[in-house]
């Protein structure tokens, strides 16, 4: 068990271990949105990567860095949506049983790509507590490993080595590296990934308004509830973890809040123009970055996409 | 002028003029994909090249390649859709005057792409002999440099890029290439691009049944005629060119034809699974794929994503 902060081998050892299950995913340019931005944007991908979320990393990672022993009974965690694949994805790779613990309104799409996977699903009331007992239930009879969902330190080692890529493939020098932040997972790890892999990047996140616990959190230096919950950002729901705000309080400069309208329009501008699927939360990002051109006016940004899972049926436009 | 097939320096100095222009774009796989076709499938994404369609590597190859005195008064050609955004595109980028004729139906989301690059628009009525009369007199009017859409050398020897990178970007040596036919541009480049670079490798293409011209050009070794036009893939309707039909004669190995149905549920599957946003035109390839099992079993597959120009209001799922 990673019982501290990642250090810099660390995330170079998760990136060595995930790297043969995951793609490289390409970085995308756009001159339209350089030019409406004002800046020069370098957009990480992680909508291509398997599972169609960045979350395909952590979610090898910590099960990578499992033992034998650990491992012989399986892996489980509770999820509803893209870290219940990541773990399902996994264990699949690893040729372990996978216990996946789902709320019982998660939608049908999502339950079957897991079970897709080969996972064994359980459903349970949509509580913080009742997704917790499920799982200890499942660890009892099982002798599961449990990988908790974001606030881990193998998950964060796993995220990071997205914005490990992009700032090995970007081809310039990052002056700023932003992210979406819900659990915080994908926030710590691109922060820890600037801090030991190019110094001089500052980082940025963008949060739903109608999810704002993390810029809350940042403002007092100690986990806080959002205020309401109501976004299009389905996949930044998730409160913030202890371990990843303690790594952002450290490394990350600012955290920007974006309304369900901005998001929209952003994510449209990514699929017009960028000809990609980006879910909402995958949209939060730019719309971040244009709601605050003067922060990255002619600096060179990367943008990590988390992810292009959404229901062409449901489209907000 | 460039009158003869070109040969393999000719594409290579073609790529080495387009290059500074466009993006070199990614080479996309889905496990998923690979599944469902039995095959190893290697998706170039010139749905994410500038103007969103491959279309913008021959236009500039043919407008780089005039004179001085040739281009001196802006150039011109006739299209409704992808070329005349190619054309403004490539005349924008060298610093002169491009006049487009467009067919006064033309979708007016195409007509403002045109005119964002500046171009000065001409309508007419949507015939070949009213198209071509539009451009003959602004010929004569403005002494502007007349640019094919697809039956012209220089354009195919553009278009032969996106191929030459797929070959060299693959990271393997593909048995096959696949791309959708329309005017038989991007078909011809390919088929001499693999001829030259990969000669291994057999060359494939896929056409909607609702525009047949040319697999019945294909069967009888002369341009004939589609037997009736009606199709989902609008990019592929234009008639096969006689230039590109000798190439396609020598170097490719079958054509495919497909029903709209089979394009939409490719196309479905390309947002869904790999999160990109194709063209009908684009979808053909993979359908074409997926009909022809036994052709393509166990091979290595590049397919050439023509372009993702859709309007995401009239979306067919």
């Amino acid at each position: 068990m990673s019982e501290s902060i990642p250090d810099k081998a660390v995330i170079e050892k998760a990136h060595a271990l995930v790297a043969p299950y995951i793609h490289r995913t390409p970085i995308l340019t756009s001159q339209f949105l350089n030019d409406l931005s004002g800046a020069e944007l370098y957009f990480k991908c992680e909508n291509f990567q398997k599972i169609g979320a960045f979350k395909a990393r952590g979610g090898l990672n910590a099960v990578l860095n499992l033992s034998e022993e650990q491992i012989k009974n399986g892996v489980t965690t509770h999820s509803s949506g893209n870290h219940a694949q990541s773990i399902a994805f996994a264990a699949a790779k690893v040729g372990v049983k996978a216990y996946i613990v789902m709320p019982d309104n998660s939608p049908l799409v999502k339950i079957n790509a897991v079970k897709g996977y080969g996972a064994e699903v359980t459903f349970c009331p949509n509580t913080p507590e009742e997704r917790q007992n499920a799982v200890n239930k499942i660890v009892e009879k099982t002798g599961a490993a449990f990988v908790h969902p974001f606030n881990d330190y193998r998950v964060i080692a796993g995220q990071a080595t997205a914005a490990k890529e992009l700032i090995e493939d970007a081809g310039v020098l990052l002056d700023a590296l932003i992210a979406p932040v819900g659990g915080g997972g994908l926030l710590a790890g691109t922060s820890l990934s600037a801090h030991y892999f190019s110094p001089e990047t500052k980082v940025y996140a963008g949060e739903p308004e109608g999810a704002a616990d993390a810029i809350l959190s940042f403002k007092s230096g100690k986990v806080e509830k959002a205020p309401f919950i109501k976004t299009i950002a389905d996949g930044l729901l998730t409160p913030l973890g202890d371990k990843n705000l303690e790594i952002i309080l450290k490394h990350v400069t600012n955290i920007f809040t974006v309304s369900d309208e901005e998001i929209i329009a952003a994510m449209q501008l990514m699929w017009e123009r960028m000809k990609t699927v980006v879910e909402p939360s995958g949209a939060v990002v730019l719309a971040a970055v244009l709601k605050n051109k003067e922060v990255f006016q002619s600096r060179k940004v990367g943008i990590i996409i988390s992810g292009g899972n959404v229901d062409l049926g449901k489209l907000p436009f």
